[in-house]
């Protein structure tokens, strides 16, 4: 068994974010797998094959990409953000622990990547200088009532929330829905921070209260952050605000 | 006002974690600041000066560099990880709040970095696969009751999690405890992962089952990932096994 595969983290969207053991990975492959926008990341090579695919097929991506490795062959598959929150190292797994016994001998290597909520936080502050919980509002692979209770549990126990796929095409009321149910739990004055494409051209950041959080400021390529009522804002002369979380807590009121 | 304070992620201790944006930020610094063992990670250069400070004094290094930046110097501020998370964005951040307006005109910027729980989750597979919470259990800015509330709402309602700061020389009991409430609401076979010092020559990264989980297992530079009831473990013939929490939930039983 001389194949390898490495499931390598690109960060949010710009080449600053990418990491030195990310840039080796990526140059020293044979072969790269990815969904096609972030492959189309990842400068071109001489005599590296390239195989995009589409968002949705994670499991036969991660299936071809084992078979090509298990051949013998140094092969990557990228992921934006990190592999391993909501991207393609739990798909990785998944199918090997489904897979031929070949798949458990690989060699297999995950590297980190910046994740959306990491690069989000930097933009504006330190929401996430605090505990907090990272959790995805799409309720294709689990039921919404879970996600509700997981609201529930984080905002009433004081964690801040980064929300991961907050809408989609085909999910459009569950952000709305989410706020919504986190105004139960948090005053009216929490900050809420809606971070899109961060390190992108188009990237924008904002900052709004709950009360005025409207979903329809999110789409695809949002990170929605809820702070908790800890979380504070610094206005700033000529300068976009800060949102922080500090380091020290009291009790929370139930 | 032509001074600029970068806070710089330095990752969790191996400079192949830098990311691109965080090299060239110490390349262009006048004057470093820091804990003095994460200083010691970035290399010497010709006319940077070093200001390295114990581990205790955030507030007082972030004045120090706020101070120093706002003179018209270009100053770095170096952490481990990722700034944002239980590091020192959030220092400088309640520093800058309670400081001279010149500190909130100041150009800031904070450079993401690998933070500790997403280099261990690669080195073992997924755990941090589906939702999680990241949950310091330094009981020195918060009590220790708001901390066992955190336990059982993340626990509960089937987060994994990540927890920081598990032990120090004064914390000692405090994770045996934390491990003790999570078996209230976990099974026994739930994994838990120790990972001490990923990325530096004396890394040990291990998985045992939540009831044969020590404490004494864990030293200050150990973050521990206690899995949720749908965390799995794939043993591998010839090499370690991976942990992975799916993609996919179904309700947990309350």
């Amino acid at each position: 068994m001389t194949g390898h595969l490495a499931v390598v983290g690109l960060g949010p969207g710009d080449a600053r974010f990418l990491t030195a053991e990310a840039e080796d990975a990526l140059a020293s492959a044979q072969a790269l797998y990815g969904y096609a926008p972030y492959l189309d990341r990842v400068a071109a090579r001489a005599g590296q094959s390239r195989h995009a695919s589409e968002n949705r097929e994670e499991p036969t991506r991660a299936a071809a990409a084992l078979r090509h490795a298990t051949q013998g062959a140094r092969v990557a598959i990228v992921s934006g953000g990190d592999p391993g929150v909501f991207a393609m190292a739990a798909a990785i797994c998944e199918t090997i622990e489904t897979g031929p016994e070949s798949w458990r001998a690989l060699d297999l290597t995950i590297v980190p990547g910046i994740t959306a909520m990491l690069a989000v936080a930097a933009r504006i502050g330190a929401p996430l200088g605090h505990d907090f919980c990272a959790l995805s509002l799409s309720d294709n692979l689990k039921p919404w009532e879970l996600i509700e209770r997981r609201l529930d549990a984080a905002a009433g126990a004081g964690f801040v929330l980064a929300l991961y796929n907050p809408v989609s095409r085909t999910r459009r009321w569950q952000l709305g829905s989410a706020l919504e149910r986190l105004r139960r739990h948090l005053p009216a004055s929490t900050p809420v921070v809606f971070g899109r494409a961060v390190g992108r051209p188009d990237e924008r950041v904002s900052v709004v209260m709950l009360e005025a959080a409207d979903a329809a400021q999110a789409d695809m390529a949002t990170l929605v952050i809820v702070g908790s009522r800890e979380t504070r804002v610094i206005d700033r002369t000529g300068r976009g605000p800060l949102v922080y979380t500090p380091r020290a807590a009291a009790e929370v009121s139930a």
